[in-house]
């Protein structure tokens, strides 16, 4: 399939806007074909305007047409074959075994998001129903339900091209409860952009939805994510990224007219701590598969444990992972300027007084480096902000502490986390670390590694500030979509004029809370 | 009781703090006594010190502590009896009737709170056990629950001095989910919020709970607002009140180093929409009640109708919604500055091109005034920005559509509301404003009116800007716990350090979703 180098807006491929750009083989350095339009505000404006239309007219449709769209998209995705993997590899330089996993995390989450649709239950449908005779008012019938929330943006990540790209989470729990979805392809790789837009397309095709139900915009300035993002349209934002890119946006957000939410999930630190008795009892193996965590990906997840924190020397567990570290060749980052901003953050990291270099760091070809590992204790990591900000790839710090105030004084100091670790040996007292932990971070993890997010209904990924902007909200699962609804209670509202899955004959065949009962019966008694 | 005018900070009366000020009697411009000390930065920080050892230490407890904490609350105001009545009475001009419905409304919500902590789901516990043997990767366990967020500041509301005020809903949905709540009582009822805050004191001290649960501040200054919602150990924000303040405070809280939420519910124009069979069918009444609702508390509802639209002239129902406003004496507001307010809204309205004055309003008295009504066409309405502004108190404009489409631009125009609400009769087609009304309120009335929130599961009171900060929450109703909560996920966390909502025995016997079912069973299974 040979790429347009276009914008998909309304259901057409365009080639207009402003400028024109390349994007490179992060292996190479090669140019890849073709030139990618960018878009302005004209393109915007046309996408944002076909949106509304498209969420009135599928308002008309069967309450389940959006578990239709995502097993097409589903499908769509994987008729793409190799012409997929082999431009995204091309783009990230992710291996292909990488990719194809990546694939089918994708394919299921589209899956998980379309039997949510099935089940229907998602809506929280919750009736109330009235009782005339109370005294002293009649109660009215009150009945509540999620609704889509309108135009939502997403701005892909970099570092998931098919996960957390045009059709990855955001946008699938967007599309699930029925909200259009204008996304900005990242523009490392544009042209995985344009092929995922194009099974979205044809899937939007297939099953006859309204076009405007999704848009894909390319470019790569700021200035197209602030239109995006404060135009009179979009009512939420999904974004994956850095901590100043997400925050730029959230600012942006908050300053309109009228705000709207930014559910960014931005850098994390990830901080492991390795209880006393876990470095006694298995030093070597936590080094081994510690390491293997840290590197996952090039160290470019958002969950890569970037502060490990250890009490006293742990000579033989700082040992292990350094000859690990030290191992390892060149990891081939996602895109020049990541690499260059890796590089440029453990080169300040190293001039640090009382930062010691464990394994230096080099870089070398177009976008690649070696591995690096710093070793520091309590005191220097606390008073020194610059460690206590994300390093974007294969880098961690060691950070030595003396007791577990001590450790508890770093995890405060790191703040907000997406994840937590504790690694515990026999006869460690976990609990003032589990205790501060549950202050921090999102998901906790015991004596395993925070890379790797399971999809499933009890996954929270996200945590408070500056890990994501809203603390309270999961990007993975099925919770996720609790980002892009809106409650509304009906009141008094005849049967015909409800939304099926109000309706006293519960049309959906959903579950639904009734009079405080979780229940699939429909509701007998007459309406007031 | 003698009220000793000071800041209730953990556990202790203390009359320190800068200036000091007298409320007043709305009804007869008396100044009551005593002077109230006015909180500064000494005393948020030493409110903001207590607070998060309280959290801690309450963390030890049995896990339903709040709901004996909110029982408690809610039998030491009844005990207060006559003299909160009288206070508040004096302090707010709101009638006794009045005032007795309102407590029995606040103890009803703490009740309520009480019994979903008793029943202990609400902490959404789900649970996906693990499958060691998955290909290719084993499949962890992971559970999540949701968790006290941690200090909450709640600015009280002038208009329901007991169901928003001090131990109002905001403040028992955020004990209830085990958070320290700081409030800054409202400077026009300084007394009814001490002896409100001294249930509370002695609430805490008969279940023996940490007394840094609980603060109250007082003060007239912006100042004080501010340094609560920039304070860092601050969390979570809950207010109710002007749009102007609650932009103002949301702008602070997005703007902190930590951006936090400010869940504002604002004002609100709850536009009626009177359909023409409606008006053909049943023009008296409806013109009749409606005036109640206008009126009811004296027009100092967030709920209260604003906006009513017509078809046509509309003239019997006009003409009797006039007669009954103009036949209303003048109503004593909650306080002079809201008076003046109000006055001159009316005062600016009338002067505005286009708009006819059916009702004239005059101050009188202290803080009193007659109740108004407007008339004009669409088409003035939309172009005047001031029609398009709440007037808190007892005002409302009829706007004169001629056609459906017109109604909708009003509508549009209005944007965000707490409720809309239709009335329909024989042969009216309902569907293109309830279709709208979809998209801008939150909850839709059908028949009926919008003052009087129904406390119970299903109710959203809530919605789009302006009407709050966060159209996905509701300040009213169980779900309103949801501002003050945090999922967190616990992964291959061994059985005894889990919280207990989450262990495989479920020793508090909750209802929990196990791998996808809903159930109170233990987990069997063998822990990873």
């Amino acid at each position: 399939m040979a790429l347009s180098g276009g914008h998909l807006i309304d259901g057409k491929w365009r080639r207009d806007g402003g400028g024109g750009f390349n994007c490179f083989n992060p292996a190479t350095g090669e140019a890849l074909e073709p030139k990618f339009a960018e878009a302005a505000k004209e393109q915007v404006d046309a996408a944002m305007h076909a949106a509304p239309f498209a969420l009135h007219d599928s308002a008309s449709l069967e309450a389940r047409w959006p578990a239709r769209l995502l097993d097409s998209i589903a499908e769509c995705i994987l008729k793409l074959g190799d012409s997929l993997l082999d431009r995204a590899g091309a783009e990230t330089a992710l291996p292909n075994a990488r990719l194809i996993s990546e694939r089918a995390r994708t394919v299921g989450q589209l899956a998980m998001f379309a039997q949510l649709v099935k089940d229907g239950a998602w809506v929280d449908a919750v009736i109330d129903t009235a009782d005339p005779s109370r005294k002293p008012i009649p109660k009215p019938d009150i009945r509540r339900m999620f609704r889509p929330r309108g135009t939502v943006v997403v701005l892909g990540a970099s570092n998931f091209p098919f996960a957390f790209g045009v059709v990855g989470g955001d946008t699938a729990a967007a599309l699930a409860v029925g909200n259009p979805v204008i996304v900005k392809g990242h523009p490392s790789h544009p042209g995985t952009s344009e092929l995922l837009a194009s099974a979205v397309l044809e899937a939007l095709e297939s099953q006859n939805l309204p076009r405007g139900l999704f848009a894909l915009l390319q470019g790569r300035s700021h200035e197209l994510s602030a239109q995006l993002v404060t135009h009179a349209e979009t009512r939420a934002v999904g974004f994956t990224g850095s901590r100043q890119a997400g925050r730029a946006l959230f600012d942006l957000a908050a300053a309109r007219p009228e705000p709207i939410p930014v559910y960014a999930e931005m850098g994390s630190l990830n901080p492991v701590v390795i209880l006393p008795g876990a470095i006694r009892d298995r030093a070597q193996a936590i080094a081994r598969e510690l390491c293997a965590s840290i590197l996952l990906g090039g160290g470019q997840f958002c969950t890569k444990p970037g502060v490990i924190l250890v009490f006293g020397p742990a000579d033989p567990f700082v040992n292990t992972l350094q000859q690990q570290i030290s191992a390892t060749g060149p990891v081939t980052m996602l895109n020049q300027p990541m690499r260059d901003s890796l590089a440029a953050r453990v080169l300040e990291w190293s001039k640090i007084p009382g930062v010691d270099v464990l394994t230096a760091s080099s870089p070398s070809g177009f976008a690649s480096v070696s591995p690096a590992l710093f070793h520091t204790r309590a005191a220097v990591f606390m008073r020194e902000p610059h460690l206590q900000e994300e390093a974007f790839g294969p880098a961690a710090v060691v950070v030595e502490c003396s007791e577990i105030d001590d450790a508890q004084s770093v995890l405060r100091c790191i703040g907000g986390s997406l994840t937590g670790t504790i690694h515990i040996g026999p006869d460690d007292d976990a609990k003032p670390i589990l205790s501060m932990m549950q202050e921090l971070v999102g998901r906790i993890v015991v004596n395993g590694y925070p890379t790797g997010v399971e999809v499933c209904d009890a996954m929270m990924h996200g945590g408070p500030y500056p890990a994501t902007t809203d603390a309270s909200m999961t990007s993975v699962g099925a919770a996720s979509i609790r980002r892009f609804v809106r409650a509304i209670a009906y009141q008094n509202i005849p049967d015909d004029l409800l939304p099926p899955a109000l309706q006293n004959a519960n049309p959906l065949g959903i579950e639904r809370t009734i009079n405080g009962q979780r229940t699939k019966a429909r509701i007998e008694q007459s309406r007031v």
